[in-house]
């Protein structure tokens, strides 16, 4: 296939231009300076680099592009219209209520895999994509466009080292470095060996450009795609607003756009007459070598094999999750795993020993932990990245993203509460439930015994979309039969009788307490209903409601997690219209070093916690809505 | 005063070793290897480099030490007892409860000025320390111990360009290359150059030593003090546990403590051994060259100038944030102001404009402002770092550990929920108030006008602790007048009479839905109670109480934000015992782009939808306990 000529290219790329500036000013708002400065590396991307098929953008062995510079998103919209995937006029319906031309791409789109917009996540999909191509055997390359300001996100660098480490030679960043930022100019301004010195140090392979030389362009992507053993990054300086005096490389102008009437038209104009004359054929877009499709997943939880525990065995959760993931990876390969340096704290090192060619070390960052499982999660993996729950913290804003993209990743936090004991409270996931629950999407378990967390392992690989298991430290006992089945939305009555006083919901490493708070209530002659709200997005309304209405509106909740937004706010929420009492049991103040025992007593979640808060829930009314 | 003589500085060396195994061994956990590697570094540090008052740790103008690699806290509490801070006895505490001694520092230590144990964050910390020294024109220092391992974090290389940008030669890190993680090996082993290369390319003076050699140690850091115009990483080359055979530069040990008896004796014997004969003298620490304390902070809600708007004018909280930035900054000196690059949308440009040298520009990096703002806040400053609400979110592990801190920093969060319009949900914070709120210790406050926004700031100022504001795009109109005041666990009864059928509870942009869905409900004559709750938290439990009370039992909340962790759940756990419904009117999916209108519209947190479930509620039967 013939390369196409400069002058084509010249021509799409002004093309692209006028698009985004004409798509932006209809939305009255956008970005349309930093559309201009990617234009003609776009153009050479998809007009003379990538192999893909634009009638079917999620062709599985298709090269794939990530806009992690998210707001040249009416850039990236205009490509798509060049090739054909939809009418360039559909390209005026940008930034409005139902078009899926949004303000930033989201993968509503079926030619975007992550959703961008969140600055300095788009190397680390990015990361993923490439390990999946690796994993799949596909001739797949994948480009990721990045802005210079978002090179200052830590991300990024975590990206750096991923890449290196991995030997990413399927992998080329470029950086658009129009050396302007929102507000002022970027840190390094036009400066090219700022950023070749650093991503050379990190490992890269690095070319400095100039971004709007397409003969340039073209020789450097060739250049990436005959390195071998490391990724490259393209350092490719731009101006920001390229081609429209008015704005060329000001300051000022970061995400107007302009008028419509003459200050468009003017732009556009100019524009215009910068199209040359050319007889040369339009370009031809070689489609991918080779076509391989891996077909739906299995019914994880139909295959997955019988826990094998005995009453009495004392087993953490976080142990249980390792053996459930070693057994996942054996029913599918496309089950992979990564974890940041505490795989033995974690037991995800139980999946690395049987499978450790799906297994990706990430070393102490969280952020291109998330993100590559995010790319990976794009193109047909089941990635489960696992560390400490607090640690998953560091990587909140991609685990947002991953919600909005809507990705199948399955998201496990250790080490969850003060029950971990003696480390103190930066080792303590404490905000976790509240951070999960706030992605809408996002299923939440949070199991008490190996058996619920090893089925529940399943029902959340069976589960599209992304998932989060909490689990804990300490051994607990084995409470469930090994054929108990569980699933999202449900829950376990484990204590029940006909004149229970008060309901109490408990999750995780509280549910023994809960148990054995029963133990001693009944002695006394004051029965109550224990309730393991194993999942605690969605969460079992029905049997709240029943357990409340039951109990005379008397519900208590306990969770080893801060008193807002957890296990407590989940339960409110779901019974909002009974007018029931909740009472919530959490921690309320930043906690200490102690044992697990004593940190359960001193923050008010302990069987006695438990006892006591029933016993002052005894004597109030009945409340509840009539029935 | 004569430097210490390297004998004598081995013997302490040797001491910390020992404490560090002996503290670890009673507690039956920790990280005695971590200590172990660097034992040298810290011995160098604390009794021949940095200047200090053993006896007055917070001393304004003392060097400050940052343990980065909080898991080596034995190694610090060794270092302070052998400083005299406490008996030698105390360090068998470690660990338990009730003692100060953590599983890793948290300023409940007078010598800890910002808790670490979540890895990555001591540089920036480390940061806003040497910029607050340059802010008060200090002759302090600040050095920061690193881990190797850490230096995979994002947030390091995010120090490594501030640091870099603000010319820090008041700065020191010292990375510990002790080539161990905790499951495996770092990336980078022993290899020294390839950190020094990384820390060169960002524009750092590094310096490569055997982290052993006590002489190289004491040379590097003279050659750090002698550097002008650029901050010095050292890079040490360690082994983990060194001085113990029995784990010395053994992968396989991180975080596990020696067996009491033969084991810790065996090592313990081991490192007495290591002892040399020396009659030099012991050292002497000295003192800081100055002693400049600022004094306490003014009362900022006293002497706040009245804001200076008129009826009916619109102005966004955001721009009203912007003017109370200035005008606080204007009142003392110590407030300073960090900004993500956007400080022309979150308006703290107008602070910038007036206190150029107290405003810091973090580019794109969120981590590192949320970090130099702790390790400003911690020395004295009352630092404002603002960025788009959603991209907090970045940083919300640095925001824990700010909580863990209990820190003085207030945060501010623009552009919150779907009514920023058309930019998309990448763009859109709707789970920070969960996130916010689930900092035990947060002030969170979301004011829906610009006289509250400005008044709520000095509130702001003036309580101690971090705070957090949440702040809108739209412009909103004047709804107080200029001397209305608010508080910490206020609100404000906007529409109020005998016959509220539902009191409805607003905060930011949903004041004005709720407002315009009273107006409509009082023609239909279906009076409301309309109630701004511009404190989430503490929130106004008394003020819904009586609401829920007068109203029977009918709440409604309404908020631009996810349904999980936001005003919903606040209010709701707020009247857990009041038996009354409260129904959420909330964002439930991912949302799009659009215009404000149409979001608050689609998303069902309008005028229309308020007064539908208004309408819902009212022929639902009173609930709420008996009066």
């Amino acid at each position: 296939m013939p390369a196409p000529s400069l002058p084509v290219l010249h021509n799409l790329a002004t093309q692209l231009r006028i698009d985004s500036i004409r798509s932006t000013s209809e939305a009255g708002s956008g970005h349309p300076t930093t559309c201009l400065s990617a234009a003609d590396i776009v153009a050479a991307l998809f007009f003379a680099e990538m192999r893909f098929d634009p009638a079917d953008p999620r062709h599985p062995d298709a090269d794939r592009f990530v806009l992690s510079k998210g707001h040249g998103a009416p850039l990236l919209y205009a490509v798509w219209a060049a090739l054909g995937a939809f009418p360039r006029s559909e390209l005026l319906t940008l930034r409005t209520l139902g078009s899926d031309l949004e303000g930033h791409p989201t993968p509503r789109l079926p030619f975007v895999d992550v959703a961008t917009g969140s600055l300095g996540q788009g190397l680390a999909a990015g990361i993923g994509m490439a390990l999946n191509a690796r994993r799949t055997a596909s001739p797949s390359r994948t480009y990721v466009l990045m802005g210079d300001g978002e090179s200052a996100e830590g991300s990024v660098w975590e990206g750096a080292e991923a890449g290196a480490f991995h030997r990413l030679d399927n992998l080329c960043g470029i950086t658009d470095v129009n050396g302007l930022g929102q507000s002022r100019a970027t840190q390094w301004d036009h400066d090219l060996q700022a950023y070749v010195s650093r991503w050379t140090a990190f490992g890269w392979h690095a070319i400095a450009i100039d971004g709007h030389d397409l003969a340039a362009i073209l020789r450097a992507l060739a250049e990436a795609r005959a390195t071998t053993g490391q990724p490259t990054m393209i350092v490719a300086g731009t101006l920001k607003g390229k081609g429209v005096k008015l704005f060329e490389g000001k300051p000022g102008w970061h995400g107007k756009a302009l008028k419509k009437g003459p200050e468009m038209d003017g732009a556009i104009a100019e524009l215009e007459a910068q199209y040359v004359k050319t007889s040369d054929p339009a370009p031809v877009i070689p489609k991918p070598a080779r076509r391989r499709d891996e077909g739906p997943l299995p019914d994880f939880v139909k295959v997955y094999p019988a826990p094998a525990y005995k009453a009495g065995d004392l087993v953490a959760t976080r142990e249980a999750y390792g053996t459930a993931l070693a057994a996942l990876g054996a029913i599918d390969g496309r089950v992979v795993a990564l974890d940041a340096d505490v795989g033995n704290s974690t037991f995800s090192d139980r999946f690395e020993a049987k499978h450790a060619d799906r297994f990706y070390q990430a070393f102490i960052a969280e952020q291109v932990m998330i993100g590559a499982a995010m790319g990976l999660a794009s193109h047909g993996a089941l990635p489960f990245p696992s560390t400490f729950a607090c640690f998953l913290n560091r990587a909140s804003d991609f685990i947002r993203m991953a919600g909005v993209s809507h990705l199948n990743i399955k998201l496990a936090g250790s080490h969850a509460g003060v029950s971990i004991g003696e480390d103190g409270p930066s080792q303590m996931a404490l905000e976790d439930l509240a951070i999960m629950r706030a992605v809408p999407n996002c299923t939440v378990f949070y199991p008490c015994d190996a058996v619920s967390t090893e089925r529940l392992m399943a029902v959340a690989a069976n589960t599209p979309g992304p998932a989060y298991l909490r689990l804990s430290r300490p051994k607990t006992p084995i409470l469930y039969p090994a054929d108990a089945t569980f699933r999202a939305g449900g829950s376990m009555t484990l204590r029940q009788g006909p004149r229970d006083a008060v309901a109490v919901v408990a999750a995780g490493v509280t549910v023994f307490e809960a148990l054995a708070a029963a133990d001693r209530l009944a002695k006394e002659g004051v029965p109550i209903r224990v309730i393991d709200a194993y999942s605690v997005q969605p969460i079992d309304r029905d049997a709240l409601v029943a357990a409340g209405a039951a109990c005379g509106g008397r519900l208590i909740t306990v969770e080893d997690h801060y008193a807002h937004g957890g296990l407590g706010d989940a339960v409110s929420g779901a019974v909002w219209d009974q007018g029931f009492r909740v009472k919530r049991l959490a921690v309320r103040e930043i906690p200490r070093s102690g044992t697990p025992e004593q940190l359960l007593e001193k923050y008010g979640i302990s069987a006695n916690a438990i006892v006591e808060a029933v016993q002052s829930l005894v004597g109030a009314p009945a409340l509840g809505a009539p029935r």
